[in-house]
């Protein structure tokens, strides 16, 4: 099947992205002038000059609005950028962090994949070395069937919680260390869990990432295709929305009265619509269980360019966790006012 | 190929998502209880008890975010709610104008279809005859290729400037001819083309609802699948583009020092990525133009379901239009702060 995508040269996307981004939000960001930043850094408009721990996310591109849609006022305030399903490179990480730091410090938070562990690494490494700068790691791990082990698992449509939360302590003037608690906390109470039912199309490719046969879902695949649990027949919503929450609910102790986040994800390609009742079996489940939800999201947040599919993600709250995911923040892909 | 999609019933789908909608945005919204609403009206929490004119949207199922998602604060105050691709029926379009009038009178807005306007004109009568409401009617019609004649022409993504810039006036307090006027003058001033490479799919068919060729696109064609005005190979997102601003800017007469706001919208699949590629373009031709760009809004807005495409939407401002364009608003699809 021919690619349906609306791209020029296949290797200029990320450039041509991130400069119409820069162009569209111009209210809230601006590209990071440091040399290193190579042009894959955007910053808010005010980054740096506010008396705040610095917050940065970041990692491969084609899951947008993830990442560089939640660069704003009370969220992240730089975002690194790396090619198509590739991490961002050690001096894109490095410039951020000194694009954003103000003397108080600056939390890298990311999905935890080796490659993006490597890079931000030797950023952090070069922003202490060369400019002082104390630079502190939080990585998501909320893909429950990615690993048995939890500080080995993915970081999924979770990021978005992780980095919500941060930016919010942040915001609120918390030191360094607050800001990393709170992330940490944070990640501990996010769980989620994927459907995918097709592949993204790669630009360089001309066409899908892996093959999966029509008419076939997989239940659990991580949003760049990795390997989910079980291939099979799409199925009608609710048995997929049932074999989804089993997981997500047995990986945390839950008890009734218990109260969580709902973020009903799209991975792209499907639509607002599928979304709500999927969201619908979701609210079932947990209202089953006596579980009260404090919020819920349902759109796309964290995609996999056109890939068919979606996500849920739990984040369990405590009264710190409502206070920072309640926080008001405004960046182009999420405002909150109340 | 088969649908990718997550629903149940094929015919429950309208049902299950307004379901799950009310659930997940409840702090926006509720079902409006008449029961002539039958199901099909969502309502503003506070709708019809503010002293302002009532704000009502609505038409087929199947564009979310459209339409549902913009009833909140200083938006819509109802949306009514019809099947996929197909008109509310009369008694829903009387109940959320009965539910959300408060003395002031109230505005029917939505695009130019011809079943939308049977249906709302037999509610409208229906309000003025039975409750003694005072009904006026705005339709949106944006899309510059569906017609020469402009009050024959259908409304597509256009409909969101329209109703932001309805529901700021009402919400400021204007009376029933001041909102009329205020929509009529965003609706005249605005104007779309897109571009669809595949058809959505419908869930009652279990497949596309119309032919299109593996590779092929149609410039001009309308969010149900409505002709175009050109089918050929899907070319690079630069020349995509450049045809479809041509006849939007030849629509209205332009200056250098215009000032314009531009929705750079998904029609389903196409991705955020891709939408910020074509927003360079557009950006680089207002540029050449001389035309300011006041505020740019890139992603979903106005979709059909999982199609593959875009479109492009210019509001030329006045005074008056930046301000309702600019004013605070607060929905489950759309939130502005400043």
């Amino acid at each position: 099947m021919t690619m349906k995508r609306l791209i020029n040269d296949p290797y200029d996307v990320v450039e041509e992205m991130v400069e119409g981004y820069v162009k569209a939000h111009d209210r809230y960001v601006k590209m990071c002038d440091l040399e290193e930043a190579q042009g894959r850094v955007v910053v808010a408009k005010d980054a740096g000059t506010k008396d705040k721990v610095g917050v940065v996310i970041g990692g491969g591109s084609g899951h947008e609005p993830l990442f560089i849609g939640y660069v704003g006022e009370n969220f992240a305030d730089g975002v690194v950028i790396g090619n198509i399903n590739t991490s961002p490179s050690p001096d894109p990480c490095y410039a951020a962090a000194k694009a954003v730091d103000n003397g108080k410090g600056v939390i890298y938070l990311y999905g935890n994949y080796a490659g993006d562990v490597m890079n931000f690494d030797m950023g952090a490494e070069k922003a202490d070395e060369e400019d002082d700068i104390r630079v502190e790691t939080v990585l998501v791990t909320d893909d429950v069937v990615s690993s048995e082990n939890i500080p080995d698992r993915r970081g999924i449509a979770g990021d978005f919680f992780v980095f919500k939360a941060a930016g919010a302590k942040a915001a609120m003037g918390a030191d360094l260390d607050a800001v990393v608690a709170a992330a940490s906390k944070c990640n501990d109470n996010t769980r989620s869990m994927g459907v995918a039912m097709s592949s993204a199309t790669l630009p360089s490719k001309g066409g899908p990432i892996f093959d999966m046969e029509d008419g076939d879902m997989e239940i659990g695949m991580g949003i760049h295709g990795e390997p989910g649990v079980r291939r099979g027949k799409i199925e009608p919503a609710d048995a997929v929305i049932d074999e989804i929450m089993d997981p997500i609910l047995k990986d945390l102790p839950y008890e009734a009265g218990d109260e969580v986040y709902v973020l009903v994800n799209s991975l792209g390609a499907t639509p607002v619509l599928d979304l709500h009742i999927c969201y619908r079996r979701v609210a079932q489940i947990l209202e089953e269980k006596g579980i009260k939800v404090h919020r819920a999201l349902v759109g796309p947040f964290a995609c996999s360019m056109d890939m068919a599919g979606m996500s849920v993600t739990l984040c369990k709250l405590d009264d710190e966790l409502k206070e920072l995911l309640d926080y008001p923040c405004d960046t182009p892909y999420f405002t909150q006012v109340k």
